[in-house]
């Protein structure tokens, strides 16, 4: 099939394939939320209903946590097997207030549909799945195809990794296929060279039984706010490095070819903040920010809550405050042990009459290089040539996808990273959204590499 | 009236003053929250209705903002006049999930009446209230009375200070009566000798325009929780000292004399930390808890918020982070000019890249000291030396009512504050409640204070 036959497949069908994407997203497949377990349920065996309408064998592997959907499809003896990897779950919708039209209520808009998942990662893999419908429909599918859809990809993937050893030969591919990323501009493709490995850690400040007058009190009872915000602040020195003992032990700067490659497009400063409305000056004194980005760890306050929120004033000292954190890694570092440092830094800070609590904590994976000499990786570049008509940008990303390097190593699948992402689609954020021009693109490109691959001896 | 005929009144009556005082309870005077402005204004309707049908003249007094509740009852000639100050609005309720029973529902349990305002002021001044009511009925009340009940001390009082010049003739009185204090031990009566003041400030920092993906730019955007505890955690240096520059020009340490009056009772380091679950080992090092909280100024967080909170983890870089701060003034001490030195540390201090705003703030007042030879005094510090058989307390309280200083002023009146509140009501805090048998004792220092001024020639 040339791009021309799959524009006309995807334009005839798109009424169809509009409505089945936006059922999709009408689940609310909130992993990290207990309230939403039977809506990733729902989602889960949605997605295994509709593989299984394409011809799949599809079924729902559980994880002790949220179930996996697996799905196969034969092909043609001698291809390459291709594993695609994505995830069914999205990230929470809150500030609520601050959405549109509601995030599970689909709404196009200018060309965008908007809901949480739109792209992040729903909206991505449909388009994925689509590209495999049309090949298959035209004959064109010989590669064997796997698939493996997580439910837990926006809070650690543990399920998952806890279970891939006993899934290791059903997960056996030749090339590990992942569309969960972005791209570094609209005019050409954009490989993904590296993700960072990430730990997540709450961090609870416990004080005085119930909040207390602060007039009363001030002065007198140690505050949980006041001590907390000591600890935040005590993570970073005061050039945006950060001061946790021995965190940055095995960090390595980029070599000369990754440095090359990762700044052959120069970093856009007016872009960046046209696109965020901040100036790209955080981390690290001293480095760009693609380095800081693709080959710097971070240790990022994700949330901080501590008494009264609401208009006007509350006089007390509160009870207890709460910080969540994430740490990305860069290779060599290892996410446990990263994880133990920052909670023996907080520990070891405790302020008198209070006591420093870890109430939760994950450890997701480690960062992640792909091999940019493999055959997946040559395969790709060549599809995003004819498709952009010039070279393939590559992208050390500053994001994880905490279990492929688990995933790669056990199905022993060469991994290659293309999506279609971009700023203006605001993942994680309040109104994410997702062009058709850009479920479009990615469906040329998946259709083209799986065609691609199909046709290998 | 002797004790025995007032406990007998109040025996007598218990049933219709306790269905009055819930009444008065089921209101949710919030003060703070604009959502409860109808209710603050009903609440001031009920309390006038109450005084009228006490048999006095009672009015609504616009200030502009929630009006005041002023009534009046002619006394004798010549006996001194005593103006009673109370406030009918309460805190706000948050957090609410904490709360045994509905805060706006008093429950009664264990000889405790369970309610938002239970204690502070509604408890309090409705002892007051009812001890008026005995002795008129009886003919024993010969002081005029005037009666000032607010309805923005939980938020700075700032209607009732701009309207205080004006009203200043109906509000001369000899005697300045407040009842919104405490106790500093059950077994004796407890005159406040001052009071602290109070500015309210709260501080937005704000960068990307929404929640970023915390992978992508981590180290590349800068992160406004970061930020703002790195403010919060500039306020203060090692020692617990406020690190606000010239914040205490013109604090004096205590006068001999009133370090031994305010230390005369030993602090029971045990107690407190029975009461509260925390030592008494915040603010100041090297000071005692008496004196940190009497005669220092604090700066306490009352609010940290930003980004996620919920269950898990959420990779994001909030967009904006917000801290509530309230200092507490002492004499020597303009609370305007210690909110200005707030903001310039905190403005000087803004981190590259965010913006640090103010979108609220609000002078409450000046820290108010007590004339201890005053003749308001003396007569109460007689009356309670009754009452308890023993010297009365003298307590120079952390807390502040912001407009006691300049109403005094403007009536021309002697302050007394004399109160029977105890840590264990949990005042600001979920499950505030307040004994029969405080409301009792109260019940009888008002009476006989009222008896006593009604006595005098």
């Amino acid at each position: 099939m040339d791009t021309t036959t799959l524009d006309r497949w995807l334009t005839d069908h798109w009424d169809r394939v509009f409505a089945e994407w936006r059922s999709l997203l009408r689940f609310p497949s909130i992993s990290a939320d207990p309230a939403h377990e039977a809506d990733c349920l729902g989602c889960a065996a949605w997605l295994r209903d509709h593989l299984a309408a394409l011809g799949f064998r599809a079924e729902l592997w559980p994880t002790g946590r949220k179930p996996a959907v697996f799905a196969e499809r034969p092909g043609r003896p001698g291809r390459p097997t291709v594993l695609f990897y994505g995830h069914y779950d999205v990230q929470p919708v809150d500030p609520v207030d601050q959405w549109t039209s509601p995030p599970f209520e689909p709404t196009l808009c200018d060309g965008r549909l908007r809901a949480r998942g739109a792209q992040d990662n729903k909206g991505q893999l449909f388009y994925v799945l689509k590209a495999m419908e049309a090949l298959a429909s035209a004959g064109a599918l010989d590669a064997p195809v796997k698939i493996l859809l997580e439910g837990e990809e926006e809070c650690g993937s543990l399920g998952l990794t806890a279970s891939l050893d006993a899934w290791a030969e059903r997960l056996r591919a030749d090339v590990l296929m992942v569309c969960d990323t972005g791209t570094l501009a609209p005019d050409a493709g954009t490989i993904i060279a590296g993700l960072r490995g990430i730990v997540h850690l709450t961090v609870r400040v416990a004080g005085p039984r119930h909040d207390l007058h602060s007039g009363v009190h001030g002065g007198v009872a140690p505050n949980p706010a006041q001590a907390l915000a000591g600890l935040v602040a005590s993570l970073h020195d005061a050039s945006g490095r950060i001061a946790v003992e021995g965190f940055y032990d095995g960090v390595r700067d980029p070599a000369p070819e990754e440095r090359r490659r990762a700044e052959a497009r120069p970093f856009d400063a007016a872009a960046y903040r046209a696109a965020t409305g901040v100036d790209a000056c955080g981390g690290e004194v001293g480095r760009s920010p693609v380095e800081r980005a693709g080959f710097r760890p971070t240790l990022d306050v994700n949330g901080l809550h501590s008494g009264y929120g609401g208009d006007g004033s509350k006089t007390i000292i509160p009870a207890e405050a709460v910080a969540k954190l994430t740490a990305r890694m860069v290779p060599g570092q290892d996410p446990a042990r990263c994880l133990a440092l920052i909670r023996r830094h907080l520990q070891g800070r405790a302020p008198a009459g209070l006591t420093v609590e870890f109430p939760e904590e994950a450890v997701g994976g480690p960062a992640m290089r792909v091999d940019l000499e493999s055959r997946a990786v040559r395969r790709a570049a060549a599809v995003l040539r004819d498709l952009w008509g010039r070279e393939p940008l590559f992208w050390w990303e500053g994001a994880s996808i905490p279990v492929l390097t688990k995933l790669s190593a056990v199905a022993g699948a060469e991994p290659i990273l293309v999506g279609v992402g971009a700023e203006e689609d605001s993942i994680h954020a309040p109104n994410e959204s997702f062009s058709i021009e850009q479920f479009r693109r990615g469906f040329r490109y998946a259709s083209c590499f799986l065609a691609a691959l199909s046709r290998e001896g």
